[in-house]
């Protein structure tokens, strides 16, 4: 049974998610619709969710991402496929992480004369496109069916860390809804040793949220591999008043 | 496979809606069961969000509707067939849409002794009479079985446009959580030279949301074919400081 | 085909939920998840709602809970079996009213040693440990192969009315999302001439809440069974200015 993952902003109260859902079963009706959220906003945010979780899938899914303010105008409508998974949304830096950490990835223009749908509306591609694209990919249809390459889809400025001697300057890229900071340090470049700082505090290392006292700021090795931080039983972000984007530096 | 769609007021964090889904799984193992939302408030919102999804699915679903103030009283239990679709909820109005615009449909009242259920419990229907009465639909159940003809099920006084000469009054009918506004004057009724007005400002029409300026409102063809306004990455609502009910003319 | 429930405070919108998921079809791709929300906070409330679902699911399913402030410390990880259903989740007091209430309810240690992961974060355990453990038992592993028995988990206390002779003295259990009040009186107890205070405020018995005028607070018993009160259309619990743990007094 294949199984298509569907991560949207169209929240849940309008039905808009479930029209997607039904024009899904419809065309295939074996497939699984596993819901992700449908309270995304953000094309960055969406990105880095999406990374977060399609790897843990079974190769063989359809990863439907629809954040997309720009539906209806001239930006493409994408089908990828790396590392055995395949991905559906629109051209618009969704992809991001997939298209820059993948060995190697191809994208697809899809053409709406190349898939079945029974409607094409200005302003819900998410139904009338993406959703028809998505289950066809579940039905075995070949990507190469969609439409032309795209060989440049659009990417997201990805920061990477700043490597300068003993010291490594990253940034926030993430924070959860518990508040946790993720920052763009890879957990392998860090020694135990290290000196964690932001905003001009030094932050303790520990192993998990717990180990230090109730209310009390520690960094850890997140569950992504990223270096995080996060307040036992609080939140980071309102502890240090910081969003994403802030400096974080690591000092071995 | 047969699908059951599940839409209802319970919120998800206090476990009714998981209870209403474990009679359903209890009585038809076989089921699918697809979440459209459990954060509806309103009778009326919840019977246009029923029509925005309900034809996208495949013949033989069955959706299940719960919103359901009046629970336990002398209100009717519902089971209806409309256009090879299957819905079942309380009769307060849920499925005006359903009843006014499809070209035939069947109602029946649920009675509790023609069904399966565990327990009758005056506070919560959802588990006690509508999971099993979905679930027994289901399992190929005839709803004739359920109980006695309803021949006036409740409608609420859905409002049509008035046209008078080359002038269309209408109202919004629905306002998503983007804020965008859809009104009840069909696509068809309006041409492209038309003037579309709202609380005495003309709103130029566009094709989709990004067409026009960023935090400039547009009218539109939305994609259940009704005419709509919205603000590009803004909220139409807002904007205008409007809500359902607000007058919307249309000048030819 | 199994089923899996899952409950958890891992919200939907970061793709922690989703990334459990995954895990779980990737190890059991024939079992069916079901969501129960992801929106949970408290251990107390978490355990409460899952009395409110898990015996409404076939005998078999997998209930997985994870509401687990202290991932990565010495607590256990636990599964278990009671009444025919299983239960995965951290041993914090989740299971509180299975283990009370079950007539005989066995609990493992769930050991990472005896479990297919990929991975063994020390802040993601519904990742690592317990989707792979709630996977392999849909899989028919035998929960004995996880690891030693637990002969003592983590009960919360959780407090039952005390009877004085005519007079029975309880408290408020939970509030739900409408603000209905659940008490910790089973219905059993109550008569219907019995009197029911709170606040030294004397509430009228209905049936159901619709039976009174609008704005009008009433007791009456729940679908799960206990004392209720609420008030037509509104919220009982900020009519009465009340929270978990407030008494109520039933008199016969």
């Amino acid at each position: 049974m294949q199984i298509v993952t569907f991560a949207s902003d169209y929240g849940s109260v309008d039905g808009y998610a479930a029209a997607v859902k039904g024009v899904i079963k419809s065309i295939a009706p074996a497939v699984e619709i596993i819901d992700v959220t449908h309270e995304l906003t953000a094309i960055s945010k969406a990105a880095f969710v999406l990374n977060r979780y399609w790897k843990d899938f079974p190769k063989g899914t359809i990863h439907l991402v629809v954040v997309d303010p720009t539906v209806g105008t001239s930006r493409k409508a994408l089908a990828g496929y790396a590392a055995g998974h395949f991905f559906v949304g629109p051209d618009n830096g969704l992809f991001s992480y997939i298209i820059l950490n993948a060995n190697k990835s191809v994208w697809r223009r899809i053409e709406p004369a190349n898939i079945f749908t029974r409607r094409l509306s200005t302003t819900f591609h998410g139904r009338d496109i993406f959703a028809p694209a998505a289950a066809m990919l579940a039905n075995n249809a070949l990507i190469g069916k969609f439409g032309p390459l795209v060989k440049n889809p659009v990417c997201l400025p990805l920061s990477g860390p700043v490597i300068m001697g003993s010291k490594i300057q990253g940034e926030i890229i993430d924070i959860d809804s518990f508040g946790n900071l993720i920052i763009n340090i890879p957990g392998g470049k860090i020694r135990h040793d290290s000196t964690v700082m932001m905003k001009r505090k030094t932050i303790p290392f520990a192993r998990t949220f717990a180990d230090l006292p109730v209310g009390t700021p520690m960094a850890y090795i997140g569950s992504m591999g990223y270096l995080e931080i996060a307040v036992n039983s609080g939140r980071a972000d309102r502890y240090f008043k910081v969003s994403v984007g802030a400096r974080v530096t690591v000092i071995s």
